[in-house]
């Protein structure tokens, strides 16, 4: 109801290090290339027929709508990371979901559960034919404090 | 200041059961009729003469600004509750209060907490009078994971 | 990407207390002149230029968005504090960064955290001049349930 549909997706994903956990998100949005937007978080749906496009440069300051995994985590050495999928539907007239997950230790784990939970919501849930599932994915040391983010963003 | 001010509303709610508590609010917000949007939270306040409307189906991937309660639980057997209460006010110059509530058990305790939450924000803290209070709930026993939802939705 | 990029901002603070958590919060919104409207949380970006001005009133049920920090507390006689800092960019084309932090104490080790947190992420992480960092913080004292709530809101 906010303005127009998205028509446009892209994946991405970062990490950063930092001395507090605002810092450290902070500089993973940065490095994810979304650093300078303010980030509206949705609950997670890709919007019907929407087309994936290369991450480019939006616009700084602008307010952008998207779907995100996140962890911060203030333990030196430890192994962080953040997944999200998203599911494109057979159907172009559906809509696609997105999931995301995090957790210590590597993304693989995370991001095989993000693409389990997009089988389930729309496989088992909505029963949907999936065309294909998309993720990515952020791993992270932790050196001080440490964030990992990973997210679909809708574009318009 | 995003858009035009919403001029109608509806309450709904709903509950879902799945593997994971994503997928379990996911499922619940399909069974509120809001599960293929992307919600937006807000702080909740129902503008001055909105008008209550039947729920009805929104455009999917849209943009759904909307106020709500919602609870998700990992214990089978458990029974769980959320609740959202609406405050109308005599004077329709004057905002409206959203409050939103869950809890481990039914949702008789929950939807009045929500009623006396609004009793107490519009009569005590604004000395508001209230033309009436509308409110719903929605409740689940956990099969798996389970999820309650109960929102206010703001619509155009 | 949702409609124009913000060009004002104000700083505002407040406090609240009620019975529940849910009213104390929305009787803080009220003292600081936001509470009769629909905050949208975003995640922290003052844009290019962007103009302080004084709060005014904003339309009642409007959509605001805005990054805040905010404590709710349940022990009474407990001291609670929220800032919130922005930092502005020597250079107009820059954006600037918008950090957030509440905890139990008085405000000032808190609002200095924020002016430190804008340091780092503008100075070290980002590489730019700071011209100026402008702070606001709430303290209050619980008497039932406390809320403290420091913002900047984006306007257009």
């Amino acid at each position: 109801m906010f303005g127009p549909l998205p028509r446009h997706f892209f994946l991405t994903s970062g990490a950063g290090d930092a001395t507090t956990g605002l810092n450290a998100f902070d500089a993973a949005l940065l490095d994810a290339k979304v650093g300078n937007t303010n980030l509206i978080k949705l609950s997670s749906i890709l919007p019907p027929a929407a087309e994936e496009i290369e991450p480019y440069l939006l616009l700084q300051g602008s307010m952008v709508p998207l779907a995100y995994g996140e962890l911060v985590a203030y333990e030196p050495g430890a192994v962080i990371s953040a997944s999200v999928a998203v599911g494109i539907p057979e159907d172009p007239t559906s809509a696609g979901l997105i999931m995301e997950c995090s957790r210590f230790g590597d993304a693989t784990i995370c991001e095989e559960a993000c693409r389990e939970m997009v089988r389930e919501g729309m496989e088992v849930i909505r029963g949907l034919k999936i065309r294909e599932i998309k993720s990515i994915s952020a791993t992270h040391t932790v050196k001080r404090v440490g964030a990992v983010f990973a997210a679909v963003v809708l574009c318009p």
